[in-house]
């Protein structure tokens, strides 16, 4: 474990062309290529050949935006991820892969089979991205007339996680015998049923896929509201987070880290990895003209519509270039708003200004310079209580990737910071978490996960 | 369209390792080989080396059997039929591939994403086998004490269908722009809301992936009951069957044709695929004695319990030498049900005769000879209106499947009633079907699918 935790994580979180909002319109960009599968492959294969710990991808349940906004940006979600993530576990061999699916509107009993499955296809590299669904537009495409309260989704998925382990669980390891003389396939009394019978779902299994490689595929979580840290606290290994400033990222990595201690944890087995946007070159020069040259082609219309869908504000009437007005809190994404809300006011941004930075990575930091600077600044994190690793998230594809893996990684490598090659054969073997034990973690967890108004604020 | 007429179609349906149900325990068969991933993937290029039309997964919700009965046959759904059919079209090419994914427990917009991102991600290679779940264990595993009424699942089935329909066709084929120095990257005119809102969902739509290779993946259907035919009627374009007789498959083949006429569609355009399980070798003897070798292995508790599971017949309690007694019509699966009653009359099997049948296909023919023999059946089924093509059900793998490719192929080829190469790109391009055209097919189809109680007995 010590040699683990002295080394950084780093995921590759791919999306689209590119994380900036301007990516598929800049002039080295292919922007058809995120319809391709090839294209998925290929930048998996890159991640893979620098032995990053994983591929990341988001998802999310319905178009973006209101009706008369579409068109001003490609869909970036061409491919479910699940299916995505089986395509990309053909033609990869170590590298780790995440998929995003939401506990609101998928039943359990489906989401533990899809990663049960994931995790049998890849040979134990498979990682499940619990999220929670946040806006109106996706509770319509599941028969909801408007989205579950925040704290409601969450106590929903705080459920839905244990339910899940349950049935991952419901097969033991050595389950099955294949005695072809005496015709026992397996040992029926290694299966059992789960019957839960809880407040959200009824289930009463076993699954009909044997454990997974990893025991559990590992759990990210990526909400950081005061509801979403809870639910890591509770339930995740890899926490993925949005956080502006060293000082912020801070505050929040030891606030979880404290959290996971008092629900009975080991903090080591919750690796804390924020987003980072690096625009890295030779030179300082080169990186800020790169930086710039995605920034000038920002349609701020676009920009507009990106604030709302991950706030709720409708900003279409502000004034750009006036302050961010007082904003009411929503149901929607809690921590994203505050975020904002903060970053905003910090800097005495006008909303054209807050426009522009999450423009670039939707309100993670974004670090221009050459491989040292882009160094300098992960190191500080991860030495600093800030970061065990980064998902990082390229400006554009496939040359923002390339452009980390070509000059960032060598220089993490000659400080010793970046493994040389993978360790295991396994996700959870190469970030050091260990295989659960069945049942091991059930009495500790579901029972404590606290009703909503027995939750003091935190 | 004649062209594609004459020949017959084959399909690779791969069950584990192997159908019979004492496959596992042949000497030749590695009983862990299902839960390989590589398995699979080498099955499917040898299906495809033969250019085969598809390879088809069959599903199940819930472990087969009642708690006690588990272990004497391996499970054989160790992955999730759609994350499988991604990782197979990762290392294939031309193969069509079929998955099965239950209109009961699966929100519909997530089934439309699924198939529409398997289609993108194989290049138009999907087909969606739409099928009910009928059993209670099923049902107790997504929140429900027991099934839903037949009648009431296949109403459910023909909304969810059209509605899947409406998603697909929810972008235009020609929506996508990507104007760079515009910023438009698709038209948003050309993207709809469904705004569904039936007697069991309610969907706003848009999907979020845009229309797939296909148009729609193919869509397969296999129920054979009278609900189900009614169902394939009105929206199947593959219908999968078991068919013990020439007789029976004629009798099913005409009628079907006779309703798909009635429903306003074109007879040509929905193919009937019987299921076929080949004993093939070079002399009858061998094929004989291969047949008799796998039927010595069958034991006859697994017999008892898979004619349970299909029939909902509590055979336990019944003298295995006398005759099949009367049973009760359930909610569960009528067409197999009724099979079984029928070949058992016909035959004038004892049980434990009919459990021998069943153990070997699960009603469906079986065929034992050279291939010369079973070219002549399938030339017989397929001149004499029995059948488009078949659903191949190799008995063991991966030895079944080369049995067939290696034997019974270049006989068909040589009667030039099978392809030598595939015809187009597409899975609907080489079953001769039309891409269809976004919204045609609505009005047909889904106002004129009848209420239960309006439906007179056929």
């Amino acid at each position: 474990m010590a040699e683990h935790k002295r080394k950084i994580r780093l995921g590759a979180f791919l999306f689209g062309v590119g994380h900036h909002s301007a990516a598929w319109r800049a002039p080295d960009v292919d922007p058809k290529a995120g319809q391709r599968i090839g294209f998925y492959q290929e930048l998996a294969q890159i991640a893979e050949a620098a032995a990053f710990d994983t591929v990341f991808f988001a998802d999310n349940v319905a178009m973006h935006g209101a009706p008369g906004q579409w068109g001003g940006a490609p869909p970036v979600y061409f491919f479910e991820p699940t299916t995505l993530l089986a395509s990309l576990a053909a033609v990869t061999k170590r590298i780790g892969l995440i998929a995003t699916v939401s506990a609101s509107y998928t039943p359990p009993y489906q989401t533990a089979r899809l990663f049960a499955s994931l995790d049998h296809l890849s040979g134990g590299r498979a990682g499940w991205n619990l999220v929670t669904s946040g806006s109106d537009g996706e509770a319509a495409n599941f028969g909801l007339k408007t989205q579950r309260r925040h704290a409601d989704r969450y106590r929903l998925a705080g459920e839905y996680v244990d339910l899940v382990r349950k049935l991952w669980d419901s097969w033991d390891d050595d389950a099955f015998r294949f005695d072809q003389n005496s015709g026992v396939a397996f040992d029926g009394s290694k299966v059992r049923l789960v019957d839960h019978d809880g407040e959200h779902f009824s289930v009463r299994g076993p699954l009909q896929i044997s454990r997974p490689v990893q025991g559990h595929p590992v759990i990210v979580q990526a909400g950081s509201s005061d509801d979403g840290q809870r639910l890591a606290a509770h339930s995740a290994e890899v926490v993925f987070t949005a956080q502006p400033s060293l000082a912020s990222a801070q505050s929040f990595y030891r606030g979880l880290k404290q959290q996971v201690l008092a629900a009975g944890r080991n903090p080591d087995h919750v690796l804390i990895m924020p987003g980072i946007q690096p625009f890295v070159a030779e030179t300082r020069a080169e990186a800020e003209d790169k930086y710039a040259r995605l920034q000038d082609l920002v349609d701020p219309r676009a920009g507009l519509g990106m604030l709302a869908a991950f706030s709720g504000i409708d900003a279409s009437q502000l004034d750009l270039d006036g302050p961010l007005p007082n904003l009411p809190e929503t149901e929607g994404w809690k921590s994203r708003r505050q975020l904002f809300v903060d970053v905003a006011q910090e800097q005495h941004w006008t909303v054209r200004q807050l426009i522009a930075f999450i423009s670039a990575a939707r309100g993670h930091a974004v670090v221009v310079g050459t491989p040292a600077d882009v160094a300098d600044h992960l190191e500080a994190w991860h030495s600093q209580e800030a970061a065990d690793g980064f998902n990082i998230m390229p400006p554009t594809l496939p040359a923002g990737l390339t452009d980390f893996t070509r000059l960032v990684v060598p220089e993490l490598r000659r400080r010793g910071l970046f493994r040389e090659h993978y360790e295991a054969e396994t996700l959870r073997g190469n970030l050091g978490l260990s295989r659960p034990v069945p049942h091991s973690w059930t009495p500790a967890s579901f029972p404590s996960f606290p009703q909503t108004d027995q939750v003091a604020a935190q």
